[in-house]
């Protein structure tokens, strides 16, 4: 299941990015399982990655190879996440990074891996690199949409974004795809991202704002409140086109990288294991953003409250119990007012006296829901984006080996 | 669904301690969901509940009413858990209890209010009232079974324990009732908890072994994360039995109230919504009990884990993973050892060499299964207790407005 329509957008080519895929038969036969995405010299290359302590193998590396050289390809592989993999995660993604650098004539450290799929298997490291040279072949900068299906694992629907914003300088273009679809709770980045634009930044201003903007967006999702021990989002401005020059210029900038993660990270909830619903969480007049973000993941992670988004029930007394337990220090219930749409729900400790049973009906049968808690506490605010929780989600989780 | 075998344990009378019950009609005709437990003169009553900050009127009554008198009755009734009611659901809990207190000739101070069931919907006082009499009628001090049966909810079992421990003075008797299915990580207590003894112990000393006990067994449990806004626990001390006097009597007498609060616990995970798994989760070598705990309710949480227990699925991954993102800080994964049974899964950051899929499948197909995670941090260790996450899981909570 998914929730809402799904249109991959033009992606205009970004001169000297070019993607490429092939079928290396990872886990499956017969479906693009691997990418690459080449990155063109004088560069700016940004990265984030899930804080998960047990983080993966290719996480590591790309780490370490970032602090060594600017990236000149980037080697995404699907169907095997080559996490809990020890020493050997580390020797296999390093392998794999120097297959790459010898065909293209680069030094290893200037290829970042990512993987993702099973945790805990070996990677086919021969298979990788058995597939290499026919994905190097097909390198192209109107790839795109194949290279956003190539990263896909448990993902209905490729996943891509793109913005154009005029700075001082002339027109700018960001390109962004994404996967993911459960174990998604992303502390960093989400399972996986690749954005690229052609402006000119120096790479702690890239680095910078990509944190920024993946906080509002990757960061504040989740379809089940599991971490992933592979999350990364990787941001490429190549520098042919215009400069960021003016305080106007970063804000556009920053405007439409954010709309473009926002983008890409709501549809990571759209395609959500067994989503039916995409729900979008609002908490405001809180002391602060840390404690608006606390309430709104522990609604968002409850299981009773997303049950209850799935049958369409109305049962506001859950989201009303979920807030109450979240760990918020003396939250005054009385000041509370949590609305469903343009219904309320709940004031004063209670019911609202205008709610009738209908109009919560009403408003919980839409796929698209928002539920918008006001605490009374302070002026700070946080959004987030959940799905919920369906019997496909568990049959999903029951049935694939992720 | 429920794991195991469930007997109802032979419960000794209490001396002075009456158990009543009546068919009200609360929410369905012809359903025990009215219980009156009495309390003798000169006991001792300890109680603990929920840390909801939306937790229900009767639990802002019963707190008020402990703080001034010794408790003569609880008063307990299902269908209705009148929480998210404002003021009118503070009177309507007073309303009950001065209806008892008359019909019984005591102040209605003396009567404590507990309520488990829909939470927003306004209690049936007049119904609620109009079953008293019957209640009264029926005290009996050999009633366990009938008013375990009068809690319970979406429970399909009734839930009782009982011990008798020999300390200086003589023999004494503790016996529990408890209900909980789903809604069920309690902070404080579990659902609804009735236990009562006919040791002599000042109010003081009881409610800090309650305390003690509660925080090892009821606190110690999961379902679905979701703390409930009505938990509560509550521990009757007669008196007319023998005193706890010596260290020893202290030690004897705590040890059989924390084994009875556990097996409540546990029978309330063993029928937990949907369960078709019980399982053990305990983390040692931990730098303190509060790390011990964060990582075991982290793994215990998670939906991915929780499913692949459903799935009898030794995905040992998720639980890495889960492991991986508990918040504690500087977790270092080469020293974490995690064990599934008999079974090594991940030591050295990865697979464990010995791991076979086979022998993970074995140990997975059990309706009993222990998760054991070695920190390699520090001494300190923590137990709890969960259940899976299943298709009977969603189809409860998609069905039942609770």
């Amino acid at each position: 299941m998914a929730v809402g329509q799904s249109i991959f957008p033009r992606m205009p080519a970004i001169d000297g990015v070019r993607l490429g895929t092939a079928m290396a038969g990872i886990k499956k036969p017969e479906r693009r399982d691997l990418v690459i995405i080449e990155v063109p010299e004088g560069a700016a290359v940004a990265a984030t990655f899930t804080r998960n302590a047990f983080c993966a193998a290719p996480v590591h590396v790309a780490k370490a190879h970032l602090e060594h050289a600017t990236p000149r390809y980037l080697l995404i592989n699907t169907g095997n996440a080559n996490a809990g993999t020890g020493a050997r995660g580390i020797e296999d993604a390093e392998s794999c990074c120097t297959a790459l650098a010898d065909l293209a004539g680069v030094v290893s450290h200037q290829v970042l891996p990512f993987s993702t799929g099973v945790i805990g298997e070996p990677l086919p490291v021969e298979r990788i690199a058995a597939g290499l040279p026919h994905a190097l072949e097909s390198l192209d900068a109107d790839n795109w949409a194949a290279a956003a299906e190539g990263i896909m694992t448990t993902d209905t629907r490729i996943k891509g974004a793109s913005r154009q914003v005029e700075l001082s300088g002339g027109r700018v273009t960001i390109n962004g795809i994404s996967k993911g679809s459960g174990m998604i709770h992303p502390n960093m980045a989400t399972m996986l991202g690749f954005v690229a634009c052609d402006a000119a930044v120096e790479p702690a201003r890239l680095t910078q704002w990509l944190r920024e903007a993946v906080q509002v967006s990757f960061n504040s999702i989740t379809v089940d409140s599991d971490t992933s021990t592979n999350d990364a989002c990787t941001l490429i401005a190549t520098g042919r086109g215009p400069a960021v020059v003016s305080a106007d210029d970063e804000r556009r900038f920053c405007e439409a990288l954010t709309e473009v993660l926002t983008e890409l990270a709501q549809a990571i909830i759209r395609d959500a294991e067994g989503a039916t619903k995409f729900v979008t969480l609002q908490v405001e007049q809180a002391a602060s953003v840390i404690e608006a973000r606390a309430v709104a993941f522990t609604v968002a992670h409850s299981p009773l409250v997303k049950t209850a988004l799935y049958a369409s029930d109305a049962n506001w007394g859950r989201i009303l119990a979920a807030v109450g337990r979240a760990p918020v220090d003396d939250l005054d219930v009385d000041r509370i007012v949590i609305d469903l749409g343009d219904v309320r729900l709940v004031e004063q400790g209670g019911r609202a006296g205008s709610y009738t049973e209908e109009a919560g009906s009403r408003a919980m049968a839409q796929d698209e829901i928002t539920i918008r808690i006001q605490l009374g506490r302070g002026e700070e605010a946080a959004t987030i984006w959940t799905s919920d929780l369906s019997h496909d989600y568990v049959s999903i989780n029951a049935d694939y080996r992720s």
